[in-house]
């Protein structure tokens, strides 16, 4: 029987929105925007999209007017009582009022500032402006966005049962990802992929697929609605933003040396436990491992988010004994590139010998690789960075050069300064 | 948003019934019922469940009481008037009222007799016994039932996302089977797969797909209640039933011989075209077309049902050829075991030597060999077939030994009579 008010519902919406809550975005997010809302609340910050995969020509793909209005959407939401009381009297990391109330106070009256959007050279200029605290909440729901738009235009031609078959291969690839990941023992392993995501619907079937699959050893996702909807843990720390930024502030090459340690400074003044989690590589980790204060390695854990990660978490494991910490009492976080097979090899080389989790992204929530005429679905590299900070350009060089970013005569005094030498490149697929 | 009531009206069902209409069968059982309905009204018959797979212990899987529920609420069918409406005004094989009023008449009051039931060894016994015409019917739904309790216990204990990957796994595979036979030049194919079917549902959904994916590919399907829902060819002539029973029925020897023909005349009666086609394997294809009288080489085509299907074809080509006729205006027809790499060969062996098209049951409509554990949904062969008429019994030979049926001082005697010699077995698997 169909449900003839529904259908007419259905059919009375303009569009199909694709982001409906300020909280469909990560965890991380939020922690990261209570710490810049305490510490930095007045810093201008512009952040604006980068596509890394220069082939993908997302303003032939998408329609302007159409991505216009999913902007627009996003701009109408607030906060809303469930979700409200849901940041206040859930459990994160263990703690309770993980959110100080004059933050739940501001981000209930929050709505995320105006967008800029130009098309240049097939390519969309997307940028926000405006004070960090505000800006910042804009890159995960602009990335998902964006995301769905490019699934929705590929999927726009396809018949009914090709659409079926689609998503039927799609499911039946992620549950073959589970089959092998669950005879894995002592595997712990977290959604980290709202950013990259096929679409809402898609990632919220793969967090339950998980949820079913693995049990236990599905630790929880980094999307907060979605941690909401299905009760289960919202997972992440925190991010390159927060060092990207404070070096952007320093007035010295000796502030600049010092900033990553005091966003760290910053964050302990907060955080506990599992929420202390170094992440060492935005500008070199060597350099930033060999000048860490002693304070730094009594932290939980790092999390390894570029470079070879079997080799940062050796570097790391040989940091904690050289500090005189024990490694198997530290937790490393892989979140960089992962797929099944490098999370079974990770596992297996380093099992024992520190703990270990897995933050999975892109080819958790959006592996359609193979499954369309051209492989038109297949994931790509976008992200949505800050590049702004006070006027001042910002950088990022990472364990990767082929992840750098910055102006190039900024991204030079920065090597010299945090006394980076030769880099070895790693392909950037997503 | 849910429709209460229809959540509310679904659970208040005490089964959820599997055959829910009396065309829900294939359609060569409507032709053979209205030719056995004006030729041998009051001949008594006997059918029988006959499970093949020995290993597949039915009656441990499937619950008695459900199945009596089951087989209770198909004899509480009646014809509706929509669908009656349809026989009578549907174009079948090009042809007008195909159906005619008498039969029609009979079957609108049509309720199907009694069936008994019982456990033993393992597996069910259970028959049917009563006058021809209605008898017959109980074939496709008795098969049909038992198939889709027979999933439904395999897939009792199985998780919502498990269960969601084991369909999206079927859906996949069908979809590689359309993309095998999508390029395929001139393919000519229809579904005959309701008897073995994974379940009703499932079989619509099959029959959908091949409609979006072949195109005019896809030439129908032998399932009344599903041609008439999609609007597409019913398909079907006659099946081994007719001749086995008219053999019965033959008081010698030398009637004996003649009673295949008798099936035929009587068949030609009523049909023309592309419903005249030749079944010759009942008692061994060799011999009933060196014996065939003259007026069947005329007829428009033969189905290879048992045997090696190319040799089938080479011999029903060289028969035409024999007899004068020009095997490129005639029809072969192959439905015995076929999936896509035999239908692929075949078409590529026979193209331009004949016209060729194919009946495809199990491997279509009940494919999740290798899905499940235990493999416990592969499929296997279980039939319903006449085993007495008028007292006696009834013998099948086929060009198979592996499928003969009968008493076996009936099969010698068949095989003296019908001059039967040595015959290759094949691997019956569905």
């Amino acid at each position: 029987m169909v449900d003839i008010a529904t259908r007419v519902w259905n059919h009375k919406w303009k569009i199909d929105p694709i982001v409906r809550s300020l909280i469909d975005t990560d965890f991380y997010k939020l922690l990261m925007c209570q710490s810049v809302f305490r510490n930095h609340p007045n810093t201008q910050v512009t952040f604006s999209l980068i596509n890394r995969s220069k082939s993908i020509r997302l303003a032939e793909l998408i329609d302007e007017g159409e991505l216009r209005e999913q902007l627009d959407n996003i701009r109408s939401l607030r906060l809303t009582r469930g979700e409200s009381t849901w940041l206040r009297g859930n459990t994160f990391y263990g703690k309770r009022q993980m959110f100080r109330p004059d933050f739940m106070e501001w981000f209930e009256n929050l709505q995320l500032p105006p967008y800029h959007l130009e098309k240049v050279d097939g390519q969309f200029e997307l940028t926000f402006e405006g004070s960090w605290p505000e800006v910042m909440l804009w890159e995960i729901p602009a990335l998902a966005t964006i995301m769905e738009l490019r699934s929705r235009a590929v999927l726009r031609d396809m018949g009914r049962f090709e659409l079926q078959v689609l998503y039927a291969r799609g499911m039946t690839k992620l549950w073959e990802k589970v089959e092998q990941l669950r005879p894995i023992e002592g595997l712990k392993l977290a959604d980290f992929g709202t950013r990259r995501r096929h679409s809402y619907l898609w990632q919220d079937w793969c967090v339950q697929a998980m949820m079913e699959g693995l049990g236990n050893s599905f630790t929880g996702t980094s999307n907060c609605r979605i941690a909401m909807m299905r009760e289960i843990e919202a997972i992440g720390t925190n991010a390159h933003e927060l060092p990207m930024v404070y070096a952007a502030l320093a007035d010295s090459d000796a502030a600049l040396l010092q900033s990553p340690y005091d966003v760290l400074s910053d964050w302990q003044d907060e955080h506990d436990g599992n929420l202390k989690i170094i992440l060492p590589d935005t500008f070199g980790t060597k350099g930033f491992l060999d000048r860490a204060p002693d304070w730094l390695a009594d932290w939980t854990g790092m999390r390894i988010d570029s470079g070879d990660p079997a080799t940062g978490a050796e570097n790391a494991i040989n940091w904690w004994k050289s500090r005189g910490e024990d490694p198997t009492k530290k937790l490393v976080i892989f979140s960089d590139g992962l797929d099944v097979d490098k999370i079974i090899e990770l596992q297996r080389q380093f099992k024992g010998r520190v703990r270990v989790s897995f933050g999975w992204g892109t080819m958790m929530t959006n592996d359609f690789k193979g499954l369309t005429t051209g492989d038109a679905l297949a994931p790509f590299s976008l992200v949505c960075k800050a590049i702004k900070a006070n006027g001042r350009p910002t950088v990022k060089l990472s364990d990767n050069p082929n992840k750098a970013m910055g102006p190039s005569e900024e991204i030079a005094r920065y090597k010299r300064v945090f006394e980076v030498g030769e880099q070895e490149g790693v392909e950037v697929v997503v």
